[in-house]
């Protein structure tokens, strides 16, 4: 559905092939027109060349506006047509969903909803879209809708605010590192290592060709005595995807001093739940010469760092998730920007708890650990929605790899809480001793063999250091307000769906 | 192996817990004192305290010079010890790869080899490094014997720096498409779409269950009729990992107008060479409205900005290339990121070819696919070690998505050559018309029905786009002189091997 007007511009606009590779040259975006403190006023009387898709055209008795929006933000921009308009013959071209070529002079608009609008001399429709079969039409379609055509998604308010607020909060996350002096690692993503424990992971293997006709046959994955032989795997062992690059990531701390990972990560957990998906981005800094305490103050500085980020640099999108998705959302990441965050230990939150006399579906025991309901009671109701973090929590309940502290009973984990989604981030000094890593692996009974080269970081040089990991689509949610996190990440992965 | 020392240092210096969360404080680290202009000199009568690992210790006569290095450079601080420093004491431990802590006073070095050494008041051994089976002593050692070790070998030279240079890479590109208005988009890393085509993918699957006593029977595997039951399997169909980003790329480019990908991308190729990985990072950028000269011009300047990012912010690290790894490494790169790259059709390229009279392995012939040794000698020898794009290649040998030229045998792709490396990047401009889209799937004998959702862009609101992908462990290899890509990733992942 390609318009034969597009193709004679084209043509006049084609660059001959020369010797030297043009110059790289930015064109003007919608963003950079309406996204300053005036609204665009500068721009008027300016010549302006608009690429977009239409949202919108309101046909009026003697002028027609065009909505054109081309992702740069959430504003479109309002076109107005008239029959002087070259290529105004198109006009039952212009549906939603076309593409479109517009050009014109800026001028003030009258309208209330924007400053400035396109007064257009030239429109090319680029790409037409079927006004009866596209999916995606004006009136407001289901999420649940939506991701059934997720390719289609980020052409709505909605997931293109959130596709721009994800990528300020992966930006600010970079600037917020490398500005402290992180390198950036990447943590493997296949792993044949023993380390990560068999729960919960996908098996990534060659062993199972589909060529045969007709799928593939059991008979002709390679075995012996009646049981896989991974051997002749692509690895030559079981191999999975990763869970997690923590471990990794301690390697090169302990060797350039602060590091962070930022890749994806997999659960192949069967949760059909809001709050989960089967691959997702996570975010492991790892830092040495560090112990609980340096950790947590990196953890409050780096999530009050992004939210003020996306807060300076992403307003109209925070504005229409504040107007539409949570209301109150900007004063609920206000806080958190601006209020000391409090610490207390695992224990004392468990006094707090108790002495609060409110009734938890969940019991309140030392010993147990925290549930949803119990971390947002913390930071929603007795700090008044400050972020809270929770320390020193019973070893029983922790990973081996958490430093034990001198009472023997506890470890110098810590989570960080934040109204409405409770855990945040979730982290730990590390067992720098060998001889209480040792015992640890014991005591979880894993085998110390497969350990061997976490174990000689202990071994060479071992340094006190601590990290934390944060799920990348919880903190998309926390700071959209978005309830789903298959809406926080362009294609989700859950049990029984791929697809795209 | 943790000094009693260490303990009652952290003792004296812990915080007390409080109810605020501390604030989070950066270190001085050695890149700070010693990578400025002047070398230090502005630091001279401060006090500094040093934390980091013992390259090398050498006693003499009346002092000792220790070599610490933290990571953040190559530099290592020198610090001075005499028989009056506190911790004195230790200096049994002071080996090869022990971690320690050093305080005292930044003083005008004697030695040619730096302007600043650190006169130490004292000195804490914090981890110990056993001299006799420490694997990373002081002599050189092979880079295949280092590759057994890789969670030791960023504590080298060579991978310290490989380590810092590849992480401004990464860096420098997100700036770079940040500063040009791009989303960094996150394409999907399992995928149980049919559009990758089967060849070379790695299965992901949760079908495998190694639980049973002496690994995975065959007969446990879910099956009906003889072959694999996919539908039991976690996505409910076969799942693979991608290939590219490449069509998810450009659903949010049909949005967002500019987007990038950068994530990790999987080759079940069984190919044990010094360019293949199974496992390695892609770029892949995709403009809209936008054609191949875009395409071209926007790779050009790319490559010119990371070239340059690391020419200046990684001097220590490339003069070390430059001296180690790659004679004219620097040259090399000067030379790309000033010189104007040069570009030309493929028919004109075989032409230059058969002109040359010069004897290649490989026949060259319009039709077939230019090999290295045709793409170094265009760049190196026919252009002088100019970056040259070669456009325009015959369509048979080209992906099915690639733009159709007006000659009917030809399509919009381009490959960029380097010195050395040869193809550095692939783009194209996409096939937006969906006639000519759908008369190419079938040529290529490629089920229309999988690629619904990518003919659906084609269907609503299509533009002109292009992207390219880039390998970013090659434009590491590219930017350090690295031989081996194997040594470009901090845990390569290759047949037979996926450890740690």
């Amino acid at each position: 559905a390609l318009s034969s007007g597009w193709r004679r511009y084209c043509a006049a606009a084609a660059t001959p092939t020369g010797d030297a590779v043009g110059e790289f040259r930015r064109r003007i975006r919608v963003a950079e027109v309406k996204g300053g403190e005036d609204q665009g006023a500068a721009w008027v009387g300016k010549e302006l060349t608009v690429r977009g898709w239409v949202r919108t055209c309101r046909a009026q008795r003697t002028v027609t506006f065009v909505e054109v929006n081309d992702g740069s933000c959430l504003s479109n921009m309002q076109c107005v047509l008239t029959p002087e308009t070259e290529g105004y013959g198109q006009i039952d071209s212009i549906n939603t969903g076309a593409s479109v070529l517009v050009e014109g002079v800026v001028a003030s608009s009258q309208g209330v909803k924007q400053k400035v609008e396109l007064k257009v001399s030239k429109i090319i429709v680029i790409g037409e879209s079927d006004p009866t079969s596209f999916p995606i039409q004006k009136k407001r379609a289901s999420r649940e809708f939506l991701r059934t055509v997720a390719h289609l998604r980020p052409r709505t308010n909605t997931f293109g605010a959130v596709a721009r607020v994800r990528n300020a909060l992966a930006y600010a996350t970079h600037k917020f590192f490398q500005d402290s002096g992180f390198i950036w690692v990447s943590s493997p993503i296949i792993t044949a290592s023993d380390c990560e424990g068999a729960g919960e992971q996908f098996y990534v293997t060659t062993l199972l060709s589909n060529s045969a006709e007709g799928g593939c046959l059991v008979n002709s994955i390679p075995s012996k005595d009646g049981r896989v032989d991974w051997s002749q795997d692509f690895f030559c062992k079981p191999a999975f995807l990763t869970v997690s690059g923590q471990l990794n990531g301690e390697t090169y701390a302990s060797a350039l001093s602060d590091i962070y990972t930022f890749g994806p990560t997999f659960r192949a957990e069967n949760s059909n739940t809001s709050r989960h998906l089967a691959e997702f981005w996570m975010i492991e800094p790892e830092l040495a010469f560090a112990d609980l305490n340096d950790d947590m103050a990196c953890a409050s500085a780096y999530l009050q760092y992004v939210v003020k980020y996306i807060l300076e640099n992403c307003k109209e999108d925070m504005d229409f998730f504040d107007t539409w998705v949570e209301k109150g959302i900007i004063d609920r990441l206000n806080n958190v920007a601006e209020k000391n965050f409090v610490q207390m230990s695992y224990s004392d939150a468990i006094k707090l708890l108790i002495g609060s006399n409110k009734k938890f579906e969940f019991p309140v025991k030392w010993g147990l650990d925290l549930q949803s309901e119990h971390e947002r009671y913390i930071t929603e109701v007795a700090f008044g929605g400050s972020p809270v973090i929770i320390r020193d929590y019973p070893k029983e309940i922790k990973a081996f790899y958490m430093r034990q502290n001198d009472d023997g009973k506890t470890v110098a984990a810590m989570d960080l809480l934040v109204p409405r989604v409770g855990e945040l981030i979730g982290g730990s000094q590390r067992e720098e001793r060998l001889d209480y890593l040792e015992a640890r692996l014991d005591e979880s009974n894993l085998n110390k063999d497969s350990y061997w080269w976490y174990l000689d970081l202990r071994r060479y040089g071992s340094v006190p250091h601590a990290g934390f990991g944060l799920g990348f689509e919880r903190l998309v949610q926390f700071a959209t307000g978005i309830d789903n996190i298959r809406d926080a990440i362009p294609f989700p992965r859950v049990p029984g769906s791929a697809e795209f």
